[in-house]
């Protein structure tokens, strides 16, 4: 066949193998990468060949990126079109409609279901996008035509923020696609009502990957005093006051945030056993010490504390002076739930911090539970090693 | 303080922090083993010392086992009596009512439930015992006591055989302790019934290690035909039949646990969507794959194929193979669920052995979700990097 496609090569000591069975990226520095190469526009696709010539799937190029190729298709025929995407939304959304009751959960977990670098959440009708690569920025009106058309959903946003995008160069922006967006949109999970701000609150508004882990709270739960740390908008909060806890303290950096907690709360019509503190969560736990607080259950979810390998160091500290000072808040033979959603802390590194902060903190502990992100999270198995999401259940002695 | 008990010491170049830091084991190299320390009678106390005459704790002896000792308490001064007991199992019993609606679990899991290598596990008012170290031999009457007193269950089995015991060099024995037992116990688990045989069956007749992973499954079953492979009494197959599946094979070796599952699905009045198959697992699925069958999900639940380091190599290329041969009968856009029970292969090893076998088998694949054994079977950190049970769940290419 003949293609107008630019051809792109991997290096003679690249192996190729990886990638013909399922790995699916390119670094910089496993490719030939020449004026020609160098000079393909971010985003467009090219056909990728190993070394031998040998055709390896068609790709798409961003030369400002380390990963300087993703595989698109391992046919390198494939053309990639609107209907092409339909294909992969449709895929993605079978899966979802077969795990879950509602419409909410996230729809393309990227790679994984066949959209490279696009991450999209679904809130019943409206939808958020975070197109956090190149090609994905470029059809962004194509990804966001085949969704609607696959889910029906009317509202379509476009989030073009974070880390991802600045490792790839692309630029933040922030559009309302399609539709409108009046306020914060009800999230109904694990029996909880969230409030998700989809144009200005962190990442897509919500955190759907946490759906397993506030449910294992929840069994947690029952008439407990409750402490979630780094609670955004009441995530494990809420989840276990729909579960019967006695009562929940949230305590995060963000006022916009404790305010939706509190918004889902009154929605559930339990407000009047939240509690929110407003501040830096290390100061906050040190005046509970100070205070003499206990809780049954304590849970605490940080922002990425080693979101590089550069920061692994200081992040494992961070996340063990976390569990030093959530220790001594939880009372005997209550239960400590920590979370990491670091890339480059892998779970026995993360694991060997906290048993090391709860060892510091004096108490011995069990370790119950292990938990990850939910099922609407896929991963690739040969990308899984850094399954991101970690949740470590304990429970500290009596 | 005086004590009439020996003492034993961890050699000079022995590490006591990991003791001190919870590790519960001490290996027959780590400690001084002169003639007085190899006379001491196996599953008798002693009080262990660091190098520098620093106590450790009061350990039990087993001068017949790799693992010479394990610590019993970090109290030097610790009395090891039927009141002991009642606290850790009273303990134990807190958390698994905190955690289940019924009766139905695992009550200790051995060193993190704080009882060495003693299995409990609880059947209504029935529980089984696996004292799998030789202080639980020797103090199982006191067990037993200390059972019935906090959870008044009024039948007790012990169940004495297995690899646990042999590798302490205890003897195969199987005892009713108290009660009466009449045919197999019925179990609700996950919303279906299974039959535990409780005297005859493998390990102490049902796998509640499974619960969380049936219950996985079971998101995946609505309106499914589901194939069970190595299915003991039923457990994916009929999990699957509770949640909606249209219709479940079960495939295992065993008859008589292939007639325990035809009762479990009578006892749930859908004996008329199971069939069963009885034989070789690997010889029934390359039948099953000449017949053309498809299956919308496959679990496969094999045997710990790689109990043991020097198994490791057969084992993976063992559970590559229940790969291949499973993914062609997974229809296309459906689930693969494959489990490991091996403590030598960890995650990693076993999610590339199933990636490798799975591709072999000429499928690509995302991974949904990763499995583990229910917070029932509790780890200590320390010795959570060797966590036995492992659930993948695959969905293959359209």
């Amino acid at each position: 066949m003949t293609t107008d496609l630019p051809i792109i090569r991997l290096r003679p000591k690249s192996k190729p193998q990886a990638i013909r069975h399922g790995f699916p990226w390119v670094f910089a520095d496993e490719l030939v990468v020449d004026r020609r190469t160098r000079a393909i526009p971010a985003g467009s696709f090219a056909l990728l060949e190993d070394a031998e010539r040998k055709p390896l799937g068609l790709a798409t190029v961003n030369p400002n990126s380390k990963i300087i190729a993703r595989i698109m298709d391992p046919d390198p025929e494939a053309l990639i079109t609107r209907d092409w995407i339909v294909t992969k939304i449709a895929r993605a959304h079978e899966m979802r409609s077969r795990l879950f009751d509602q419409p909410f959960y996230r729809l393309i977990h990227a790679e994984a279901d066949g959209l490279p670098g696009t991450i999209i959440d679904r809130f019943g009708d409206a939808a958020v996008i975070q197109p956090n690569a190149a090609w994905a920025d470029r059809m962004i009106a194509d990804i966001a035509d085949a969704l609607r058309e696959v889910t029906g959903v009317t509202t379509v946003i476009l989030n073009g923020q974070g880390r991802s995008r600045s490792l790839e160069g692309l630029e933040e922006r922030t559009d309302v696609l399609s539709g409108e967006v009046s306020g914060p949109v009800q999230v109904q999970m694990n029996g909880a009502i969230y409030l998700a701000d989809l144009t200005q609150g962190q990442k897509t508004g919500l955190f759907y990957d946490q759906r397993p882990n506030h449910a294992f709270g929840q069994r947690l739960a029952k008439g407990a005093r409750v402490l979630d740390v780094f609670s955004h908008v009441g995530g494990f909060g809420l989840a276990a006051l729909a579960a019967g806890a006695a009562h929940a303290t949230c305590v995060d950096g963000s006022a916009a945030a404790l305010e939706l907690a509190h918004g889902g709360a009154k929605a559930m019509g339990c407000d009047d056993r939240l509690t929110t503190r407003q501040g830096d969560a290390f100061a906050q736990m040190e005046e509970l010490l100070a205070e003499g607080a206990q809780f049954d259950v304590v849970i605490c979810d940080p922002p990425a504390f080693a979101p590089s390998k550069p920061a692994l160091e200081a992040g494992l500290r961070a996340y063990e002076r976390v569990a030093k000072l959530a220790a001594p808040l939880v009372a005997p033979g209550g239960y400590l739930g920590l979370c990491s959603c670091s890339h480059a802390a892998d779970l026995s590194a993360f694991r060997n911090a906290s048993a090391r902060g709860i060892g510091r903190g004096g108490r011995r502990m069990q370790l119950l539970h292990t938990g990850q992100a939910g099922p609407d999270h896929p991963t690739l198995p040969q990308l899984a090693e850094t399954g991101y999401l970690k949740a470590l259940f304990f429970r500290l002695d009596g």
